[in-house]
């Protein structure tokens, strides 16, 4: 995803965190908001993670998507390095099943806030649908396709309830 | 706050949270970003959390803030009313201290995402500094004065230290 | 489960919450209490379980039973919005193992009530009980039927007594 | 409250849990519904606590609600007892907070139901709301009475709204 | 197990808690200690229950053991009503892993006692020896054989760090 | 206390635990049961515990009570030197209000057990009411006043609902 | 504290920390090992943070003690930074009474560690009994004072057990 | 390992612990540092583990790293018993994910202390990665090789992204 003019930023504190923060990029690339994902650990590398914080605000990201786990800190140290907005996703990849990494995301002291989504596949959907929700601000077309995605949210339940009624059919047979 | 072109809406279930959420204004006041701030439970008056949900938008209103306790499901129902970001404050005002609302606010599921602060004074404060974020993004004079903040926050720290050291001479004498 | 006249409204917030939720689904058959089942999501079509939640009342129904996982806002939001009882399902689908949605679920605010069982399939189960009780306070012979149930099911306890006897012949032989 | 003919029965493990217990009376009180209130405990008179809910149905209760702390068997003994529905109230009196008696009274196995509502006052107060909507099911009267209730509780909120509007003049004087 | 003269009642809840509760089993059939072993329900065969904890005593048992899983209230409700002490041993069959059933077995009201032993396996083994160490208290032979068993314990670990010190010489080669 | 037959050996980690304790000793006292109550400390004197343990069997004591907070190891160090039942009570001192106490005194691994009660004054006085239960099984004098004990409880209860009959004629008097 | 050569350093990162964290030093002037202390954030002042991390070594700085309360990551953000050993003092300055900066603290990645102390003040004391530990191990004197110390903790145990021995003479005098 | 002088000795209450503790092994191996690794447990082999941790210093042991799961007792013990550094590691042995392992570890009362770090495979690996690191502030050598290898930590990061960037060629191809 070597896009010149990346709007989103996606980073993660390992490779092995790919699986759940795939569906951050999904979530862009079906909106067609170009993006740039990398790997950069707040402990392994905190040099690299500081320049790419540094940087990111210059090269016009607007938004960044941190995913880790455990005492996730990425997030945390990327907002306290470049006022840009960031999102935590926070990993269940310790024994703890992100307790742990959600509340080393979510819990930062006063003044440096890190606009935390849920544990995992969801919260990593979500971040990309928050980024979305922010960049449709000053956007009237995205804003436009993000309305339709809300609609067909919401007739993806309805064709859910008619795929249920069908199989209520052999479950429950009227006659009961 | 009859702000008549509110950047910020702030949202409460309780006037009983506003304790709490002053800090979200706070933020917002010291910037010098419109807002309006009132109370809609999700639970108890669900039309006019409906109502002022669906006219946000219209009214301008770039980011909603939301802070409920308990089972705190304003923050959600607001995602899923409108397409501006929302973003959640856990109060904690049950006997969980807030476990229970930061779950209940931070955990939804794909598809609708609420961007969650901390619980209680400090993500009430957060939640003004990441509005400030995404607003700065487009207003380069907003973005002066964040970048000032941030510089004031880590001379906060160095005065800080300083009162500490002083402090210091009196309970760790030098010639320990 | 198209009946014209469902006495228990059965909602799910996805479809694949239905393998737990068909519990409930289970009970009421098991006691010819005519209901109806459907997905209905409090995020991602709040219009249409607004629209189900304002209907139910008038088409005869008298208990709501809603199985919601992650931060579970469905039964609440259900509550908010019909007078009719509704009992909550917590559905164990989250990283967090259905603690966040049985927080969701039970901490209601005080005024909007949500009788909540347990997470996961126990629950399920428990709600059609549940329902089942209440409907039996003005059904004779609906309460003879659980009089019976309440019933069998002690004397099923003594039948695995006596299973587990017989196993126990094998595992600790009498001349231990 | 000898009430010669209570529709619903309140009973908490101890006379320490009253002052949580006080307001599901309130709340029927505030509905004109015959209630009774007594101490029976599980543990420490488990004969009274089980004549209690033999008789309860016989008496003509319809509904009971059980509070009791820290390992809060109270509700789920007495579901075993009666085929009357049950509702449990989760009393915050341990050193846990009320997690241990939560968990105590919510997750019942398969077969035995407790309608649970939230931890401590709030829990209480819907558990004399849960009965209102069960008993309006059958009561035209009682049910207009409770969807006035729902009306008052929702401009309850707009008043709380102007409160807040007035008290923000004070703090975020308009030329703020 | 129709032991004539049992000394430890073992009770479950359900016939499925059995490959955990044999752990009981074992270690009294190991001391050759005269157990009964059944299935009881606190919730779905209160009166066999009652019946049972009644008769226990007069029958020459001196303690029973109980195991069950989500809001286990089988050892507390044998607590109630019978004046032998009662062990309990926290069943994990629920979503929460047995934090449930700990809770709602350890956390009991002053003057009714469950000596709780921990959750799973381990639990259900301790609630053996737990009952060892009291019937030997007033039996030479019992603390006899106690005593071997816990030399053997120490031997054991002995010969646990013999196997490892073997595999060390694979795993990390002298030469390292 | 200095029993020169203590049938019952209180321990505690620390003297600030002894308001805690003091419930177990009033236990036994009620009962007249020897018992001697000092302070020792797993981490801070694991000799004078060690000695302690090693000591009581041979002083005719028969059953150890350990009281102790934050990763409360006393009660498992003892049960790991002893033959002796050893009776665990968490005390809430630390910040977690004694979840850490009660998972580190309950959670002990196979083979060496601890009978634990629950988190601080309930526990404590349970200790001392498990205590009785186990030295009544060889007392037919203690015996009868446990038996007694327990009847006086269940008129406790009774007695609490006359206050409560009473109170309620104030708070919600009949014409309501 | 301004040590020319201090050998520990503490950090903590808000001076409100320092009640707590004064626990830490009181240990170190204790054992005469000079110290120095002062203030800094990851979040609020990553640049002053990262400048004493990296400069700790070269000034003879042999162990780093941070305190941190929420999503505490100094200690985290040190131990990335500098090659020396890192320890951990949660504190419990949010409404999750330091659970969420314990696990923020302890749960690092593979890779970089933090040896964590427990919760607010008992964390900070051992801190720097940790610290004396370790640097007791090239240095005769000070292990020979950590031997005196331990010790006098043995002995300040039974001074405890006196005082105790008195007060039970008063509170169950022996003719109990 | 039967070093003749080893520097660390790594002891672990259970030989099924070692599949986690290895990872401890593997980093001192790599380090080139000699290590001495055993079985001895807290409660099954108490004499066994007091004897380890009396002669550990005599024999030039300068670091203990223990690991153990359930109410993980052994660092504890170990601490309390030789003036050696103890590093505790929690491992997720029980249903309870290692939740009670670390609390147990971790949550030492003042004097004694534990540096723990995170449970399971992260903790075992950073706790060899934290010997290293007080063993190199007196070995140049040994301090050199650290932070080569904190380098290469750096550049395994980068090796990732590149991993990253590759696979997301396929997965997000540039012409989306």
């Amino acid at each position: 995803m070597a896009e010149k003019h990346p709007r989103v930023l996606i980073l993660m504190g390992s490779d092995s965190d790919y699986e759940v923060m795939k569906g951050t990029a999904k979530v862009l690339a079906e909106f067609d908001i170009p993006f740039e994902m990398t790997v950069s650990s707040a402990h392994r590398s905190p040099e690299r993670t500081e320049k790419i914080a540094k940087e990111a605000a210059g090269r016009g990201v607007q938004v960044i998507v941190a995913g880790a786990g455990h005492a996730a800190h990425l997030a945390g140290v990327l907002a306290a390095t470049t006022p840009l907005p960031v999102l935590g996703v926070p990993i269940p990849s310790s024994d703890l099943s992100g307790l742990d990494s959600l509340l080393a995301t979510v819990q930062m002291p006063g003044g440096v806030p890190v606009g935390t989504l849920g544990i995992g596949s969801a919260g990593a959907k979500n971040a990309g649908m928050f980024a979305v929700r922010m960049l449709a601000l000053g956007d009237a077309d995205l804003a436009q396709r993000l309305a339709d995605k809300l609609k067909s949210m919401a007739s993806g339940v309805e064709d859910a309830a008619n795929r249920l009624s069908e199989r209520l059919k052999t479950d429950f047979p009227p006659a009961l």
